[in-house]
């Protein structure tokens, strides 16, 4: 299958490597409108050829659009315009409610997968780009009774070939869910790290002192911000209402260090630790799951 | 040398692995007031041998505590009570200033080393325990100027033999630099936990959407309710003020999340994501410090 890759980032550039290796593409052709992230991509060798989108578009079976979220809302109606007939259009955003609302109507709407693969590394560019970044992870279809079934086979495919195990969410509880779960985690460390540097202008403490744990936490706070911005304006609502959550929780903890009570405090504490099955089954689950392969689609069903 | 340590969970129990393993302890005693832990210690191998308090304090040449921070400073005065005349006693807690105002003015005051090696993982208890916990990271050294300086050597010797680069701070000026770049990293993290887990009553969600990096961030609210509330407790204040700074730095997130400002956004992620220098030279430099070997306490000296 001639697979077309628009935006040859992290997520573009190691689904270019892993569609190749894997089988599932047959021929890779990449689109970028940033020449040096072309460039790199080329010399990396992530892909052999780099397209203008209106050449790529028309010449694949499958186009995958792996910009940030806001771009593909508004590039989403263009690339099924110019989609060969029997062409498949899918994208990774990590947004889904507004691509949704985007690609709603098109006379070709049947031809497009609205998607999302739980993946991802705090690194971006093509540079960041490697194999096996998908495996044993999740991807959430969304809105599949709006897509024709053999362009739901097509992506299936495509995400069993990069090992993941595949779920299915309205566009909405996506978003709500994503942004708890995944946008927050971002929010939480980009702060984390802005409040840390504020405070220690001398970053020798932070070199002397990060090996408690810091820097897991604070990883995150790597993420590319055009990417993120992005995702935080189309998800704003969701964001916002995780983010005041997560403001409340902290004055909880707050108020019961100002208050020296250890016992309010490992209350808190021991709630918090209830993530550790979660995280253990999810673990051992994923892993189990995506050996099983055959049990793709067995997660939360659309409802 | 024999070494005494108390407390043998993940501290005490992966420093009685290492000490061991490197010949710097030619035995080790342990002490555990649980008796459940001290049976896991010795059904582990950590070590071949537990004692009460008082008889293994009496027989260490080093006697190490590894118990909660507020317990040390609860029990700092009766180990120098009890300790061999030309015996050393050291601490592991992650809180310096309520310990060394513990030991202050106790008459074999010079044979106490306050110090802190800043290395752990979100386990707990003997089980946690782990070879190599230590290396390549930093240990502190605080008010070495108030211990006899065997006393200090002994010590460094320890943490050479652990593999860890030692470098000197006051007490208030480790716990205020503590408070911002590992404590508060641990509230981040309990907070993150409490607040996906109060919102996604059904953990499938959790489960299924963890992939985006999640797991990275939220790693530290498996962490031990016990030994954390002693640290807030015993860092009350500049943990407080920590998370107040937390709270604005998340308050000006929210606000550009608010005024659907993709440039405030975007520069308020530029700022954090000075964060990855700092973690890269930490990483290389951290093992090429390491490495040298000799270069111990080239870091900071205490002002």
């Amino acid at each position: 299958m001639k697979v077309g890759i628009v935006g040859l980032g992290l997520i573009g550039g190691s689904l270019a490597l892993d569609l190749k290796a894997s089988g599932f593409a047959k021929k890779v052709v990449g689109v970028d409108s940033d020449p040096e992230n072309a460039a790199k991509a080329l010399e990396l060798g992530l892909v052999k050829e780099v397209r203008p989108f209106r050449e790529a578009a028309a010449a694949s079976d499958m186009l995958i659009l792996a910009i940030p979220s806001g771009a593909i809302a508004g590039a989403v109606r263009g690339a099924l315009d110019l989609a060969a007939p029997g062409a498949t259009v899918t994208d990774m955003g990590s947004t889904k409610r507004g691509i949704c609302a985007a690609a709603a109507g098109h006379p070709r709407r049947k031809q497009f997968v609205a998607s999302h693969p739980m993946a991802g590394t705090e690194d971006s560019g093509p540079s960041a780009a490697l194999r096996g970044l998908f495996a044993g992870k999740v991807a959430v279809i969304c809105e599949a009774e709006k897509s024709g079934a053999a362009h739901v086979a097509r992506v299936s495919a495509m995400y069993s070939a990069l090992g993941m195990r595949l779920i299915r969410m309205k566009p909405g509880e996506h978003d709500l869910h994503a942004a708890y779960v995944s946008h927050l985690s971002h929010i939480s460390s980009f702060v984390l790290a802005n409040t840390v540097l504020a405070k220690e202008t001398d970053e020798t403490a932070i070199f002397d002192l990060a090996g408690g744990g810091f820097e897991s936490t604070v990883r995150l706070a790597k993420s590319s911000p055009e990417t993120w911005a992005s995702i935080f304006l189309q998800n704003r609502a969701n964001v916002l209402r995780a983010v005041e959550d997560y403001i409340e929780h902290l004055c909880d903890f707050h108020r019961a260090i100002r208050n020296g009570s250890g016992p309010e405090m490992k209350a808190l504490m021991a709630n918090a630790n209830r993530i550790r099955p979660v995280l253990g089954a999810m673990r051992s689950g994923g892993k189990r799951r995506a050996a099983a392969g055959k049990k793709v689609g067995r997660g939360r069903k659309e409802r």
